[in-house]
């Protein structure tokens, strides 16, 4: 495959326009308002599939927005890569942090993206990544270097738990039959350190309301008497953790699986510089569960994070209420072995339990999704280590990621086939925050690495 | 005076139209947004002043929203009556949970209006309040009922915390000279179980910031591993009382006054009962200050609210975030004695101290006052007492309310003259809160009474 980098260089001002116009369409799936925008986005990823040389791609409709799936098959008796990935993005708030537009791309230089990095929401989560796995297929059937079977599905409710998505690969197991499935929605931690993810937490995401007395109050004529159910809220969110950061619901931790000292010595050989961490997120202290390491806390211990809280007067000036409601958005991230559905359950139970009787509680659960870990023997894992040695000119890292793909545990369950996570992302890249972004180098580096797997993964099949 | 209620029936119709014009006019002070209905407003009340019979009515410029002020001397030698009110209104968040729109008034029967009620934000706090004095003058004066002088100061800024008043008030105190203060800008027990306020709670409003990480962070990625400001801020909110639900700011309860055993006694005898005001709002339980009852807690004892909490994701859907910043508006409402200015001293110091050094914290001091209290055996009181008597026919409660009027102890210490609490509103007409109202019969009533005070105030002088 010599002239895989020949070929990036003539197309690469293509490759960055194409991706450039994909990101302008606000495909906020969040967000029922961008309802037209989401489904636009899928019909451009269709079209760029058929160009990229599939032989037939279809819009999948589902409850929710559809999912393209798209295939090319060479050989019946060669084995299949199934690439998933998704089309929908993050909401951008809070949008007044964004330095240009989040949907109107810019490619500007960084300390770390010396080459230019291109700004917007869904650079890097997931449309930049995604994207890659397009124009590789494009340079192999334009090359003739496409050495087994393809298939694509690309979703887009990734952002919002992957809803139907279950339903679709349970209704078409046979359709999605793999050999592997390759994913690019994750980081690797340098430029000069690529990594593979090999584990992903599990994550359980709920909204709580607590209701007190049945209209605002004032707080002067009420204040001291009655329940005040924004001060119930903060109590009862705070009673979640204890002195060591330890999440205090019944049975959260039984099904944790303990890591040996020596796995725990093995990651802890992983390159990490506490003072660049603190320095790059303008903290004095990191803070988290006792007698773990940074990487150890974000990585194989569970969490428990309120991703918004919001009750009574907000706006500008003074308003002297009680208010009726208060509400927050709390999510989990779990570890192999826990079960969301059952530590959703636990919250619940919990949850309600702690509440005075003078406040009413409602937990609704959103989303969730299970933990995961792939081996690194295995022949995906070694194709994909060949890959980055041969466009990196380094062995990879293997990984653990604190960030969640639930849909991946799914997918070993229903389609029997482990999932590679080949990300070329950098957590600096500020996916799910202002300013996202994902580095040129790092595209045309993901879109030359990724053929390379192909070959080594027919190859190793063999 | 017995044409006093003729007149009112006579000018009914009018007396409600002209305070229905006036409400519809969204005087939000606290808005920017509203600078110019607020300007509108002022003028407005120039004009009511000028044909209610006063001699001269001046708008007084300050830094902020103008002051009317408002005069008619009929002879140096007898005594004067300052009537105090305020043209601004609160926000009538939450829009979406009033009945009909609060800048749109419309009269309605309640239980506890039969004769109908007046919903408009205003209604009662303070527009409504504040114009039964209007046309209490223009009866006095159209019917050479007025005993004595009377000036008026009606201001613009008293749902913002009175910023200018002060300085308005340190600046005229010739031209503001007066034998007694009157204001109805609070609430009575019941219709038929006329009380006076006698007692009024400070305040101290503070905003608080928490930054944790300089961006939004993804929850997965680090998660676990960094102070999430949110959790940090519920746990800093929630250490702020005690499982007594005593406050625990070093200092805070070292001037408040402890009751006698016989004043409290004095106290239990108001009528009162807690099923009605459970079920009034909707709650299983009160919940409060150990060791005091329901109407302590709300009146004699200092108070610590939540009134706003914000941060992170709050819209549809969900978002993975860790918010780089939490915010909240937080009041204490405080008895005679403690200092405003020391307490929200106090407070910043104990809030910035327990905040972890994983993140940084602001405090910013809104506004506030002192509490007051008024002696029922001063000749003020005591015209109020019999204009009630006159009017109710029944000798009026006096009553510790739980709201702050800051500027009511600013005028004694800069004008020396008490002020009298003459309200006629009730605990139910939801101030402050969606579905604000005055009842008709409530505000027909406040325009009898008024004349009386007047007349008593004159004689008990003499």
């Amino acid at each position: 495959m010599q002239n895989i980098q020949s070929y990036i260089t003539e197309h690469k001002e293509r490759f960055l326009n194409e991706i450039i116009e994909l990101l302008k369409i606000p495909s906020i799936s969040a967000d029922s308002a961008y309802k037209n925008d989401v489904l636009k986005t899928a019909n451009v990823v269709k079209t760029s599939l058929e160009k990229a040389g599939c032989d037939t791609v279809e819009i999948c409709e589902t409850d929710g927005f559809p999912i393209i799936y798209g295939e090319k098959t060479i050989d019946p008796n060669l084995p299949t890569v199934l690439v998933y990935g998704h089309y929908d993005v993050q909401p951008p708030d809070p949008i007044n942090l964004w330095d240009s537009p989040p949907f109107e791309p810019v490619i500007k230089k960084t300390e770390l993206h010396p080459e230019g990095a291109i700004f917007a929401r869904g650079a890097c989560d997931d449309k930049g990544q995604m994207y890659m796995h397009v124009k590789a297929l494009e340079f192999m059937t334009v090359n003739n270097e496409l050495p087994c079977n393809v298939k694509f599905m690309i979703e887009g409710e990734e952002e919002v738990g992957s809803a139907n998505l279950a339903t679709f690969v349970k209704n078409n197991q046979e359709k999605l039959k793999n050999d592997v499935i390759l994913i690019s929605d994750t980081g690797m931690i340098a430029n000069d350190v690529p990594s593979i993810t090999t584990g992903l937490r599990g994550l359980s995401y709920v909204e709580v309301e607590v209701t007190g007395p049945n209209r605002d109050l004032h707080s002067g004529l009420y204040g001291g008497a009655v329940a005040n159910p924004i001060n119930i809220l903060t109590k009862m969110i705070a009673s979640l953790h204890d002195e060591n950061n330890h999440i205090t619901i019944p049975g959260f931790y039984d099904k944790v699986e303990n890591l040996s000292d020596a796995e725990r010595a093995e990651m802890a050989k992983a390159p990490f510089s506490l003072e660049n961490y603190k320095k790059a997120l303008n903290i004095e202290a990191v803070y988290g569960e006792t007698g773990y390491s940074t990487n150890e806390r974000n990585s194989i211990r569970p969490t428990l994070d309120v991703n918004g809280i919001w009750g009574g007067y907000t706006g500008e000036g003074a308003k002297t209420v009680i208010a009726s409601k208060a509400y927050a958005k709390i999510s989990m991230r779990l570890v192999p072995n826990q079960n969301w559905e059952e530590i959703t359950e636990l919250f619940q139970k919990h949850f309600e339990s702690i509440a005075p009787n003078a406040v009413k509680v409602k937990v609704t659960p959103h989303h969730g999704g299970q933990g995961y870990v792939t081996p690194i023997n295995s022949i995906g894992y070694q194709a994909a280590s060949k890959a980055y040695q041969q466009t990196f000119g380094k062995i990879p890292i293997p990984q653990r990621s604190g960030g969640s793909i639930p849909i991946v545990s799914l997918f070993e369950q229903e389609l029997k086939s482990k999932t590679i996570l080949m990300g070329f992302g950098l957590d600096s890249d500020a996916i799910h925050s202002p300013n996202e972004h994902f580095g040129v180098w790092n595209y045309l580096k993901g879109i030359e690495t990724i053929p390379y797997f192909y070959k080594y993964f027919t190859a190793l099949n063999k």
